[in-house]
């Protein structure tokens, strides 16, 4: 009998696999040093006295682009490039509490071989990648929880991503932390616990794709694959001021990944690139697209990626509020910073009225598609250990007036108001064009109210969620920084309604000092290759290389 | 009050529809003329006796592209024109029941205006277009009943895809019958009754866009419009010796038609073209996709229509069965003529097995789909006016094992299914170019399992549905007929089982002479532009132009 089968509680099992976590973790050589016992309020500073100036080096002077550059040209070894990743999240998961599993033997065993070849071979060779646990992972022991009690031990597979990752040439190192169900805007579990931000560990590093955020805000990682249905590749990123990007729907595959609910289609999520640089959210899509994955995965759409070109000045949209929500200040900030610079720049940039889209209306809708069947499967998943429903499990199962267990005449209901506002959603976007033919091509808006927040407090979804209702594509970029001079709480404001005043109470600047604020740039359903385009032009203009 | 609010009974009200449907016709002018009271076996030969010689060269000499360019260049007027066909559509509904109402004073209103412009405009101008009626019309006063008799003279309004071809100068001028529910392969319903075939009025026209493909195959259109979930397009094309094609879900859209279960998304329906001439339907396509309808209808692939060259001859496989029911001796006849003329002409032409693949397994997953509620609210609508449920419809609801009222955890089951019988048969498709690099381009296989069937024997979709359940595009044309002495019985054969049975003992030549007999060619889900491709290499093979 295993120890995993005498676990009789739940606390028993989740700590066997924190168990397995840490022996996977007591790999690492040479041993961390010099990582305090009380850890400081900002990770940032702590690479500097564990690593070595060469690791520091490896993980920090190079976008993803040059570290494949450096790779193929074999000026550094693909093993000391992956042990140098592998130290770096170990420090990582030592601050943040973002590592899952770490590799170690089966990463170096793989750079071993990628050094063996006689040329190098495929798009990432040598490239270590960070990817979300509930993935999956290459190989067929591979252990698969998605964050859940009742899965801890659970044999699972890979991915047809990761499949196309692997066979072009890129090393696996280390799996990251994702909440309970796998849908909170944070991330927390009974397993592992809580992910912090490496800016400020009062504060989260968003979820779901929370422990890849932690990792690449540590540069443990600089290459991570997310997943998003509700924002949880955007806001992550967005919290620890990295580049995130959310597809249109089954361009990447899904398939081979662990979740709940199998075979719901009201509302569905999709892999993507979580990265240091810009040009890495690129990469990402033209590698997993370069293998025809629709031929293995047929419910994707048959199309490669076709990079944009803009032949003239970009018309972007400014969200300035959703018409529920107030952002706090810092972010209100960024918009009127990058607004100005695109505006110098020579683009048109105009306001994107939200109000009348009604978008407490798309709330009312996703909320409820994301659980037909009133979160029924997630809850009995959870009360297969006993193990304890967290407060944000609770706040998106439990605590949405929408969510119940629908009947399929219900659920055809909800699905046609669904396509009703997309259809409005379109009208009101083509109008942007009736006057003078000049369409906007791009939403710049909040990826949510404001910084990271505290812990248990993501309780507002619209920045992010809204766009998975309509499908379309968004992609996340680092702006600024809160800076208490700057951005004092605007004391004559009054909310109006009661999510609008809770976002309103959490703000005090002090609170979020140097945390980092990210924009984010929505284009319309499957213009993926455009929204990456329009990310560009306005980095140039922010003059950004 | 009006009549129909005095309609007490389904027959009452179904009589006020029919009267309606008589009116309409009765402004034919000049009046039919020359019609028997008997109606012969064959409707074939009526034309010549009822219409005058320019109106039987109007509508039997043009390929749609000659049609449209004569009307381009103003040789014949586009109300002559229309005229022409409103009259041979009048003849049609005389001759098969076809039609639900004749579009007389609206079409001749077009027409002049159209003919009143200085110049022709659009892709379409002056084109007679039959249409669906269930789709809708242009027009906010339209009424549609989707074969319901309780909605009768029901207001609705246009679609999409019938705005695009408004747009583009067409004349609607003649609304077609479908069956009951709009779910079976055949024409009947309560309402209007039966739709025949104008080859032999003792065999269906098929369905459910029979009412389309009696009239095509009348030529009393050249061009209409008909939608398909299980062969609605591809199986009354076949039966009329028409070319058809069921384009991948989410190309064309559907969005404004009338339907029950609105809001279901397991298995949809699209549009498509049914025409005269093989051109047509690559014509079809252009202009439905030239409006990028993505921009109105979101749920739209952003695809243009991109047409596909062959570099290299063609490989071809054939589906000589589908391992549950063998096809008739005239349809397996077709398939060899055509591998032949395929073969002849350089192409390399393999079998395709379908057994491994378990087709049965596909029918029951989408049978089951079809009616997520078990058929319920089609079952209500029924309910509302009292109208018989027909054999056909109890056919597709409730003799079959599969269909019962899901609940979510069950539907989510069956679409995992679902997706794994799509990923097995890309695996297969796959293999066929494991060895030699030289993938399978397109699939050759029956459409039915044979010609037309006897009314109410429609009771087998594996031929059309399969391909459905994988959405795959499939396009139907024309081949041969039926000839006794080319298609005896093979009195050896010993059906596999019950289905096979039934189709094995419907079979005798007598039955089906001169009925059309078509071939279906399949391509890869979304590779539309492939198999229209493929079609224009075959019908070369086979010596047409």
């Amino acid at each position: 009998m295993t120890a995993l089968q005498q676990a009789k509680t739940w606390e028993d099992k989740a700590a066997w696999a924190r168990a397995n976590r840490d022996a996977s973790l007591a790999k690492v050589e040479p041993k961390l040093q010099g990582v305090p016992d009380v850890l400081p309020l900002s990770s940032q500073g702590l690479a500097k006295s564990v690593l070595t100036p060469r690791e520091i080096e490896i993980t920090e002077n190079y976008s993803v682009n040059e570290l494949l550059a450096v790779l193929r040209e074999r000026t550094i070894s693909v093993e000391e490039v992956t042990r140098a990743f592998l130290r770096r999240a170990a420090l990582a998961q030592a601050a943040t509490n973002c590592i899952v599993g770490l590799m170690w033997d089966e990463a170096i065993a793989r750079a071993k071989y990628l050094d063996s070849l006689p040329e190098p071979k495929g798009m990432l060779f040598g490239l270590p990648i960070s990817t979300k646990e509930h993935h999956g992972m290459v190989g067929s022991d591979v252990v698969t929880t998605a964050s859940f009690v009742a899965w801890v031990g659970k044999k699972h597979g890979s991915n047809v991503l990761y499949d196309t990752f692997w066979d072009e040439g890129c090393v696996f190192y280390a799996r990251t932390t994702q909440p309970q169900t796998i849908m909170h805007l944070e991330t927390n579990n009974n397993i592992f616990g809580r992910t912090v931000n490496p800016y400020n560990r009062d504060l989260t590093s968003g979820g779901s794709s929370g422990g890849e955020s932690a990792l690449l805000g540590m540069r443990g990682s600089i290459f991570g694959v997310g997943g998003d249905i509700g924002g949880s590749i955007r806001c992550p990123a967005a919290h620890v001021g990295i580049y995130g990007f959310k597809p249109t729907l089954k361009r990447v595959s899904v398939s081979g990944q662990r979740s709940i609910m199998a075979g719901k289609e009201t509302i569905a999520s999709t892999a993507g690139p979580m990265a240091v640089d810009r040009e890495a959210l690129e990469l990402f899509m033209k590698v997993a697209l370069s293998s025809e994955p629709w031929r293995i995965d047929p419910s994707l759409t048959v199309k490669e990626w076709t990079p944009y070109k803009f032949t003239k000045p970009l018309k972007i949209a400014i969200q300035w509020w959703d018409g529920v929500v107030q952002p706090h200040p810092p972010m209100t900030r960024a918009l009127k910073e990058v607004a100005e610079a695109c505006r110098k720049a020579g683009m048109e940039v105009v306001d994107w009225d939200s109000e009348p889209l009604d978008h407490a209306k798309a709330w009312d809708i996703i909320s409820a598609l994301y659980w037909p069947d009133g979160g029924e499967e997630a809850l009995e998943v959870l009360q297969e250990t006993g193990e304890p429903i967290l407060p944000l499990t609770k706040f998106i199962i439990q605590e949405q007036p929408t969510v119940k267990n629908h009947t399929q005449h219900e659920l055809w209901e909800l699905c046609v108001k669904r396509d009703e506002y997309r259809a409005a959603y379109s009208r009101a976007w083509n109008e942007t064009g009736a006057k003078d033919g000049k369409e906007v091509d791009v939403i710049l808006c909040p990826p949510s109210f404001g910084a990271a927040t505290p812990h248990d407090q993501s309780r507002y979804w619209g920045y992010t969620a809204h766009w998975n209702l309509l499908d379309y594509p968004g992609a996340v970029f680092p702006v600024t920084t809160v800076d208490p001079a700057k951005d004092p709480k605007d004391l004559s404001y009054v909310p109006k309604n009661d999510q609008d005043k809770f976002v309103y109470d959490m703000y005090s600047p002090e609170k979020y000092t140097n945390a980092p604020v990210s924009l984010q740039l929505i284009g319309r359903r499957q213009y993926d290759e455009k929204v990456l385009a329009a990310l560009v032009e306005i980095e140039h203009a922010m003059g950004r290389k």
